[in-house]
């Protein structure tokens, strides 16, 4: 007898006979159906017990998260919603559930309570959707890099560089916390922890890999990267997946086409692979929204808002023209935003970005060139000495999802900026180096991960696109 | 015109009009050839100046580790070395290399200062050939898991538990570290670091793994781990990558098959995808051996050892087997061994792996049923009360590669053993879950991914097959 995957059952185009499939108890309805789920895919296989011939005791034993070996035949199913069921010759209960302390009842369960229950949640049907679309969206990138020839690189998660720039790092430490060894004028010395200095958990491996693009031509990075800040909010988790692409030679223009070619590839995978998975979730964002005044609802619907992105080009605007859109914008005018744009230069918020994309533009766009003063020291300056070469891809619903930029390639330029930071040149020898010997144009961008996952799945919390989320006061599990 | 990557230009089968081609000057001889190489392979591409018709000043500037930009026509090369060269029209210097300062000069450089140069040192054909392998190899683990469905599971990096049992542990704070907050007792008050809690770094994602395959049915994880140990060996580092497969329903058999196949799997694709760079490592050790006496020699070259663990199946032996092999050995009885095999129940040093590998079977080895005693405690104990379930893979030149086990899915065993070994039952509130509700049997197994790397490029220091090492007193970059 051989063993079958629930996909393969379901998936089948003839009857089988016996057939061995193991899985979860999600339902047991009349004593006789069992509702049955490997996790192999969200749908269950029926699995139907004759009852009258196994003993009221094992019948007793199929509740809810049991663990079951069934033996019967594949059949055409007689009732309505499913072309197959097995018909059970044998029945095992591999692990009982107790049905009355299972956490994970067939009833609806709010999301603040799966969260406390995430070792158990991705039992569910909408978990289990998410994590395997998150799946299927991470071999997606590594696909599309690799077919083009770039090399993936491990860019270290312990960093004694403090200088990458992007925000509240994590000490990482081998040192006592109680009374650690001090140095003769009282400090903590780091001469005496595990690496002999200070370390923290990367908030980016772009200084690394652009010296491997600096060498390999064309590289990526998908990996954690950390930051210490205190925001408790749906968009933020304090560990979290990036990936950050890196490439010799090419200018800002290049990278945008590659990061909005990268997009739409990584989507229109999904969408193709995971069909089953994000035909639910779209109906559950349907379900969801249901409740909410209509103002509130999405336009679209998820699969509509995925094919979408997949149908139009990113819009290019400059920081300069989003200033005089946003401005001159109603809300702007009636005070209606938080922060008031009245001039260039100012940061723009969550909600100036959702303006532009979700009212303005309604698409997806790409900002560019914004002034140096709010961005990162290792940006191209343009010739205008005011603005760089960044870019930010704003996405409705999910605000910034890509940021990236051409990089600094003159030698002098980067010294001149990392001194005005008050930054020790000493700490960036190695990345001063690629641009001492045999520099030139480069550009990458990194796109946060879990950002990705959210958009694709319609879910609103990026708490729920992590298996194990990582926030202020939360590291469980 | 079109820029072409070298790889392109090399493969053509024809000559090519008007190309462009961008990389870094590795040589460059007789005021008239360069070699040119982008990192998109190893070889370089030959770009021949026409050295009467260019200024003396900037045939000065083409010099070792320069970036240009070459226009010309990709044209059979009458030299010896190469079919196709580009005979140049237009040559820009991109980015200046002082030849004096460049570190990677066109000799041989030890290992250790390449080391102190790992930013730089991917310029080089070694490392060049190792990172793309090890690119390469990362893509074969994920596509083998994906089209064989299952889920990739980010596991956490920040974790709240101290109990995944497999090494010393890096702590990770937001608390300062001068004077940390204090509870009343005196004690440095986690409360109120990050996540409210003490965290660290894992050193492994198994536990939670776990959780997912008990709902999604087969899973992996790939992503870095931790040790805090202080060795200061060739075959440790700080921070490592790891891939940890986790399965439902399978047993130790089924996990053994899955390992064996899956590491034949991913062998064989880097041997098909990297010839070019695997040739150029083969002939790399074969020259580092030359100066060492015979018996340090391999007996197999690179290529050939890679084959044979292609065409052989793993030999499988239980611990006791080799526990009797080893205590009739020659150097056990010679007392060559540093620790002699005197009795059942020794936990197995390098020397004696190295010894069954190399010297008795002369193939890879998968040991099993280890005892308990030196086991860690989430493995099926056997029925014979002193053994448990495990298993762990042994390399030729690598020692072990793989640990791995059926898990112990017996509730109340599992509770005995924690309860033993005086772990809080609460802080695995959460994995024992797994255990109450629908509990099965299932296995996994963790890879060490550089051990990996190490076997099949063929290096001997586990530094040289990751970009940035992370080892006792080193962090740098």
């Amino acid at each position: 007898m051989k063993t079958y995957k629930v996909k393969d059952l379901l998936n089948s185009t003839k009857p089988i006979d016996d057939v061995i499939v193991k899985g979860w108890v999600r339902t047991f309805r009349n004593n006789q159906f069992i509702a049955l789920n490997d996790g192999s895919i969200l749908h269950n296989i029926q699995c139907v017990v004759d009852f009258e011939n196994t003993p009221a005791e094992t019948l007793k034993r199929i509740t809810t998260g049991a663990a079951v070996a069934v033996k019967g035949n594949l059949a055409e199913s007689q009732g309505a919603g499913q072309k197959y069921e097995v018909k059970v010759t044998e029945l095992q209960i591999l692990g009982d559930s107790d049905a009355e302390k299972f956490p994970m009842q067939p009833k609806k369960h709010s999301l603040e309570f799966l969260r406390e229950n995430a070792h158990l949640r991705v039992r569910t049907n909408v978990f289990g959707a998410v994590m395997r679309v998150r799946s299927v969206l991470s071999f997606a990138i590594h696909q599309y890099f690799q077919e083009r020839g770039f090399v993936y690189v491990n860019t270290p998660i312990i960093t004694g560089s403090d200088a990458e720039g992007a925000g509240e790092m994590f000490r990482v430490t081998a040192l006592p916390a109680q009374n650690p060894p001090l140095t003769e004028d009282g400090k903590v010395d780091y001469k005496q922890d595990f690496f002999g200095k200070e370390t923290n958990l990367t908030v980016s491996g772009q200084l690394e890999g652009e010296t491997f693009a600096m060498a390999l031509g064309q590289i990526y990075t998908f990996g954690p990267t950390f930051r210490a800040e205190n925001s408790n909010t749906s968009r933020h988790l304090a560990e979290f997946w990036m990936v950050e692409p890196e490439v010799a030679f090419n200018d800002l223009d290049a990278n945008m086409d590659l990061a909005e070619d990268f997009i739409q590839y990584v989507i229109k995978y999904a969408v193709e692979r995971c069909a089953d998975d994000l035909k639910f979730l779209d109906q559950r964002l349907f379900d969801e929204e249901k409740s909410k005044p209509q103002a509130e609802r999405s336009e679209l619907g998820l699969l509509e808002k995925l094919n979408f992105v997949l149908e139009n080009n990113f819009k290019r605007v400059s920081y300069t023209e989003a200033i005089d859109i946003l401005k001159n914008s109603k809300p702007n005018k009636n005070k209606k935003f938080s922060y008031i744009i009245d001039e260039w230069g100012a940061d723009l918020q969550s909600e100036h970005e959702r303006y532009l994309v979700e009212k303005h533009f309604k698409c997806p766009v790409i900002l560019f060139d914004y002034p140096a003063k709010i961005k990162a020291f290792y940006m191209r300056l343009n010739d205008d000495k005011k603005t760089v070469r960044a870019m930010d891809i704003l996405f409705p619903g999910i605000g910034e999802i890509v940021g990236g930029s051409e990089r600094e390639e003159r030698l002098d330029v980067l010294q001149e900026k990392i001194a005005e930071l008050g930054i020790d040149e000493k700490e960036l020898w190695w990345y001063l180096d690629t641009r001492r010997f045999g520099t030139a144009t480069h550009a990458g961008f990194g796109l946060g991960f879990e950002r990705l996952v959210l958009f694709v799945t319609g879910m609103t919390n990026i708490r729920d696109v992590i298996p194990f989320p990582r926030t202020p006061q939360n590291a469980e599990f």
